[in-house]
């Protein structure tokens, strides 16, 4: 991987900076943050502006050029990729590390008095926006709103924005229709008195109407915003993808609906115009709900104080908490998806060897034998197929120039997952396909018994996940070491693989508290820099846990694994575990060779089958 | 406890809440916050206005009265407490349960529209301020800040505010002399550009200058506040304590030092007029730096653009470090107060069967005992002695009537401590002087559990506190049991029991990691309402902790009991331990044995010495 030449960009961007076509008065620094109008996380190629400007393409990551300096803040996933990606133009800020400045420290350091920061309103969040003026003000700074994307003028081979066609998802998916959830959401509006409710992120929309689309690689999402009034229901999208008879009639417009489920279909750049209409007409008390994480530009348009923002929106709420219908379909798309990656594993046995798999070879074949499954939609993040040292990067992603080839010296690490029409999968498997060192034994078994602390646990309902964290670590800490990132997402539901509200992290963000019907992942790990990467990763359910008592009839909650893919045996030290512990890989591997075993049967998959009933061969403990 | 009848006061609150003597406009509801004008926790009794108004007087809550209502906000310790000492006039708030409303939400809902809230500026923090006044703004209602305490209208017998002489420490308590406090002061002040910075926490004041006072019970603090600027030094104190030769000698106050260290004593009452004067002189850049939990009242005495606000002050994090002096002060405060207590159980352990010894008797006995050691000043809170279902009241004091015979079929529980010249104590032990049932001793060995998880717990450098919090409740959650309480807060060195920046708590409040130096306690608890009360508490070191490997070479960090009290083995269920946490009860009760032994013989204690040594005979494990 060699890193992207910005010498010239970084100049035209300094030009552009200071050239009143675009900017009123000249801006000293420019902020260009990861996400698009949307707050996504995974964006369209045409909104992929940080990576066009630096070279750094990871999910996560803030760059800020000023006349003198190009700074770029990512966490511990990315410092590896972000430093090779990007030329000596740029300084790498890793963010969660001492001494590293914030980005408002910093630009208070390096500008000159009285400067100006300039940033796209729709870009950033009104939360980020609030916080970064008030301390660039405090320093005597402005942050200002640069309405025409500075990025854009100087990106002359920008993409096109997709506009894909939509699938729509009928009840035996999506459990509760598109009008139930309209009035779900309008009785929560009652509840916080507010009249309007702004649905700004991709995903919110896309469950909200229970319509898929695929704008957006790995995640069926499409542009769209949604305003929602106690009578009107008003949605924001281009193209001709509401020609579509399927759609016409899943969103019902020709037919003689009650008014307040009437959908007015409006254009998609039409929102802040109608929002800015809608704001206009307010009384007193009449609020206007949105995101706090929702666009500077988007909250803006509702005058202050009419804004009801909160940090997660009742859509993200409700979408989290899975009914019985999405978790029957995560469970389909769980077995579906272990099924392939049996014969994934076995392949890679037979074949790493003979000395011919590259990482590549092995994210294809991942993929090849994942589509062979019913409902396959497509992946559901770009697979990260590592051995040796390229395990250390976290968030890596083979390329030819890094692409390594497997073999029976080096620890590999596969961290995949798909979209299926009944589920969204995520899974990590660490593998050594030779004889593993018992250093490399001796972390992933601390890796494990972090796994298995998070997924055992049974805690009191209406803990947040951020409680569950040093479970996680606790085995790691013991011995002096740690991951630097955190334990775990949310899943969604043949939807984003990484969503809110809920989570498991150090980090204290405001996730709401875990319930059970939420799905999150549970993926600590271990990484030298150099060496080699360790994660285990499960999809888990929250589900009641049964306890001897019950304090305050509070209730009990614990997790269930819906990833049931075996976990190498050979890796494991086997003298590490508890008895207890020991108990669970062996319930778990139970539990993969019946109903992993049950469907390869059934798909008449034998030979993938004989390898399952091999690798969850039960562990002795050595007493 | 018999509740105290509030009808008539509440009465009176109400009239001065629309008398145009006391407040400009009428206020239709009144906030009586616990703190005083330095937001202590712990307060004089003239500060006492929301035990005054309500009748509880746990040491913490939050009292509204609106025309209608009368209600009070308190956590989890003192849900049974409140419950007692109110009247039907008063409503209980209970905090951290789902569906209290907050204080704000509950205004906005009871009050009509367009109505003043009234609060006492000296009183209310202003961060507090803050969120209150923009909440209840958003819901068109008007904090208002009432000069006159209205409390203090109506509180017809207040007594006066406490003056008392003070105790100056020489550099063998304090390790580093007042001067040198300044110099390292002036060094942040400089990092961060301030140029003032106002001390306005008693603890804070009393650390900087290396003195002690006695106007509050049970923390050894004075009432005065501090500015300090680059070259200047104001000492805001009343009455004749700046007559004390020793006092001025100690602080210079006759010597012919270099300017920016002469201090300047100034009239307690004259800190709003100063520093209003401070923030006129001040000039674009020049800042004047505040804890953002000083009152609403100082905060605004500098103009917004002025100020710098951070939650935690550098005095605040400098103090929670201790430096080898006060380590070592620590340690011996330890060891004489677990002479102490050696004494006393040995002395239950008599008397107990015999059926004279109350709740109060044996806190009066446990102070005696204290007493009797070198350099004993008071206690540090007031003594927890509680037997059978007041153990549940988490901070329960006997008081005549609820006072509980102990016997030989209740639970004991004792939290107590003291304040010794060269350090301050606090300790729970649980005991029982008859035999424990089954269960008992099952829910005594989860808190253990607990207690050791936390103690034995190795952590990265840069750890903060809450992270460690569910480490102490995982043992009881797997059972459905938890307590309502935090697991830690961080101990003064001769001074306030509870101080921060850090502490081990589920509530994610802004804790400053943790650092070798840090002194905290480690307190997990299992309560039955109605029945018995169980906590194990020990204050620990944070030490540096070696480990086999050191990742990214950050360092780790682990706990070292300083309490060195035999842990009841009785009331422990062996089985239930796992084996190394039986080994860390045997060794620390061998080192029990070892350093209180040493010191009981010393005393020529020779009875208590017997006690010990049966009390620290080593646990055996049934396989």
């Amino acid at each position: 991987m060699s890193p992207k030449i910005t010498t010239e960009l970084l100049k035209q961007l300094r030009q552009v900076m200071k050239s009143p076509k675009y900017v009123q008065e000249p801006v000293q620094a420019y902020i260009v943050p990861s996400g698009d109008a949307h707050q996504s996380e995974y964006i369209a190629p045409c909104d992929c502006r940080r990576a066009f400007i630096s070279g750094f393409d990871g999910s996560a990551g803030t760059a800020i050029v000023t006349e003198q300096h190009a700074a770029m803040w990512t966490d511990g996933r990315y410092f590896l990729q972000a430093a090779h990606q990007m030329d000596n133009n740029w300084t790498l800020m890793k963010m969660g590390l001492k001494d590293t400045p914030t980005q408002e420290d910093w630009l208070v350091s390096v500008l000159p008095e009285g400067s100006k920061v300039g940033v796209d309103p729709f870009i950033i969040p009104a939360d980020q926006w609030k916080r970064m003026s008030k301390a660039l003000r405090s320093a005597g700074h402005d942050l200002v709103p640069v309405k025409e994307n500075l990025i854009d003028t100087i990106w002359t081979d920008c993409p096109q924005r997709p506009c894909k066609p939509l699938i729509t998802l009928d009840l035996s998916y999506t459990g509760v229709s598109w009008r139930d959830k309209i009035v779900a959401l309008r009785s929560k509006m009652a509840e916080r008195k507010v009249l309007w409710f702004v649905v700004t992120a991709l995903d919110e929309v896309a469950w909200l109407f229970n319509l898929r689309g695929s704008d957006v690689e790995y995640n069926p999402v499409f542009f769209a915003y949604a305003v929602i009034g106690m009578n009107t229901i008003r949605l924001f999208i281009d193209g001709d993808r509401m020609m579509d008879p399927v759609v016409r009639e899943h969103l019902q417009l020709d037919s003689s609906l009650e008014p307040e489920f009437k959908i007015q279909v409006m254009p998609y750049g039409s929102i802040l115009s109608e929002l800015q209409a809608v704001g206009t007409g307010l009384s007193p008390k009449e609020k206007v709900w949105l995101s706090d994480k929702a666009s500077y530009a988007l909250t803006e348009a509702v005058p202050k104080a009419y804004q009801y923002l909160t940090p997660y929106t009742p859509i993200c709420i409700a979408k989290a908490v899975k009914n019985a219908s999405e978790t029957e379909g995560m469970r389909r798309a769980h077995i579906k998806d272990a099924v392939a990656l049996c014969e994934l594993f076995n392949w890679l046995e037979k074949e790493v060897p003979k000395g011919t798999v590259t990482e590549i070879i092995a994210a294809d074949k991942a993929e090849e034998f994942r589509s062979q499954q019913k409902d396959f939609v497509e992946l559901s993040f770009a697979t990260i197929s590592s051995t040796g040292p390229n395990g250390a990067i976290i968030h890596y992603k083979p390329v030819p120039e890094t692409n390594r080839t497997l073999s029976v010296n080096e620890i590999y690490l596969l961290d995949s997952g798909a979209q299926y029409k009944d589920g969204t999968t995520d899974v990590t498997r660490t593998m050594h396909f030779g004889t593993p060192s018992a250093y490399e034994k001796e972390c992933f078994t601390y890796v494990l018994k972090g796994h298995i602390a998070v997924s055992a646990a049974i805690f009191p309902n209406g803990t947040k996940g951020h409680l569950l964290d040093s479970f996680a670590r606790s085995a790691l800490w013991d011995c002096g070491l740690d991951y630097l990132h955190g334990t775990g997402h949310g899943v969604g539901s043949f939807l984003n693989v990484h969503e809110g509200p809920c989570g498991i992290s150090y980090k204290t963000f405001a996730d709401e508290p875990l319930e059970a019907g939420m799905i999150v992942s549970d993926e600590p790990g271990y990484y030298e820099d150099g060496s080699f990467g360790i994660r285990i990763e499960n999809v888990v359910l929250v589900i009641p846990a049964e306890t001897k008592y019950n304090f305050k009839n509070r209730g009990s909650l614990t997790f269930e694994p819906l990833t049931l893919v075996p976990i190498q045996t050979k890796m494991i030290d086997v003298n590490l575990l508890t008895q207890k512990e020991c108990d669970w890989v062996n319930n778990y591997h139970q539990k993969c060779r019946e109903v992993i075993g049950a469907e390869l049967e059934r798909q008449g998959r034998h030979e993938a089958l004989r390898w399952l009933i091999r690798e969850t061969e039960p562990l002795a403990r050595v007493q």
